[in-house]
């Protein structure tokens, strides 16, 4: 079953605090379908590691100015003199180490849980994992896969395009293009729906027959990253110097406003 | 200057951790602002509060189910048990308190800095917040005006509906819809462009410049909000059984991709 020929390694980052969660189980069920692709599976459990989301001054002890803290400058600042704290320079090192990542996380207030948002506040760094040179197409990560992978209370009727939850791909839209920003090829969220608390349900029949089909559907989406098509961004060349998209180029990346919208 | 009938009380949220930064001076001139005009100001600076962002168990030692975490479920059985744990009933007195909510804090990663995802993901709960019945325009917070001020490292020309950093209006989407979720009338996002690191070039004439600038814009809106017209959102009327925009309705809060899009 030799799902890839260029993704040996991968790490799958898992945000929900239970143990057993539908979360957990996807998690489960990723790694048993790569390794047994032969995939080496590193795993980041930001519960289990008890990872610190907030980005603060007691992260750098070393410090260009220790009167005024400017997280974005120290990040840089800790990157050069390399004194980045050992969670986040572990974190790093499986990001440069993995060809493919995949994030397994409830959706919660449309967005990621704090403990993942903040995973991606301390380790999206400046010089850790991009520069101002290497972005976008020119990403620090270009070659190497991304996909999110959520579940949601909601059905999917309530995340169509004008569904009640809003337009899935809207609410996914800035967590997805946080990831190109550092230069993946990112792959449609592979989305949950219906997944009420978090196996709120775990001991119906309805419930642990879902999980089962996601489980299934998940392995199949991931024994097919490599001929997934990921998803269009716009590339740098596309923008003129003031960052605005020129006429000529093609608009991947950009929702409108719906025409009917005030 | 009586800016307002109706609001008497607000509430400032503000993530930032740098006491002095430009986002912990636009909330002194937000408050100032507030007092100015008879109305009382209460202030959540969430990293001075070391407000923890994380859901977790131990944030629930009355369980609805000792053995396997369901965070949600979790929230509602403590409210409902009056077991809400002190930081997080703390803050919900607070949400009843205002008439007005700003929220400030820097763009991170196209969202809020972990610790303010947090700060929603754990006081914004079923039962304490909202219930099934009590949402979008039939919310709990019906009446109470809410809004963002974020700060972004880049130019305005960047987040322009072709920008290279994509639509503000669609990056804030998620955020704002989050706020209408609960209830609250939503003003448009405030957003202050070019803070680069936030006060990193606080000691230049430029920086130190937009800053006053943006002090007063920030005023002069607050001191406005009332008759500043909030965000169209779809209601509840407006939607099918399944969740689905009916084909009479408006659809204020839904973007579509861009038709030159695939």
């Amino acid at each position: 079953m030799a799902i890839s020929n260029t993704i040996k390694r991968a790490l799958i980052v898992l945000a929900h605090p239970e143990p057993r969660s539908f979360n957990a189980q996807m998690k489960d069920a990723a790694a048993e379908q790569l390794r047994a692709s032969g995939i080496a599976v590193a795993v980041s459990d930001l519960h289990q590691l008890a990872f610190d989301p907030v980005e603060a001054s007691h992260h750098f002890p070393v410090r260009q100015d220790p009167d005024w803290f400017r997280p974005q400058a120290e990040q840089r600042y800790a990157f050069e003199q390399g004194a980045v704290s050992l969670d986040v320079k572990a974190e790093i090192e499986k990001l440069q180490w993995a060809d493919l990542v995949i994030f397994q996380y409830p959706l919660w207030w449309y967005g990621m849980p704090a403990i993942l948002k903040g995973w991606i506040d301390r380790v999206f760094t400046y010089g850790g994992v991009y520069t101002s040179r290497e972005r976008y197409d020119h990403g620090r990560f270009q070659g190497k896969h991304a996909m999110l992978s959520v579940t949601v209370g909601a059905p999917q009727s309530t995340y169509g395009p004008s569904g009640r939850n809003g337009d899935i791909d809207l609410v996914m839209w800035p967590s997805c293009f946080t990831l190109y920003y550092v230069g993946f090829s990112v792959h449609r969220p592979f989305v949950s729906y219906g997944v009420e608390g978090g196996l709120q349900y775990s001991n119906t029949s309805t419930m642990l027959e879902r999980l089962s089909l996601q489980k299934d559907a998940f392995k199949t989406r991931i024994a097919g990253i490599e001929s997934d098509k990921p998803m269009e961004f716009n590339r740098w060349e596309d923008w003129d110097a003031d960052g605005r998209l020129q006429a000529s180029a093609p608009a991947f990346s950009q929702f409108i406003r719906h025409p009917k919208s005030s």
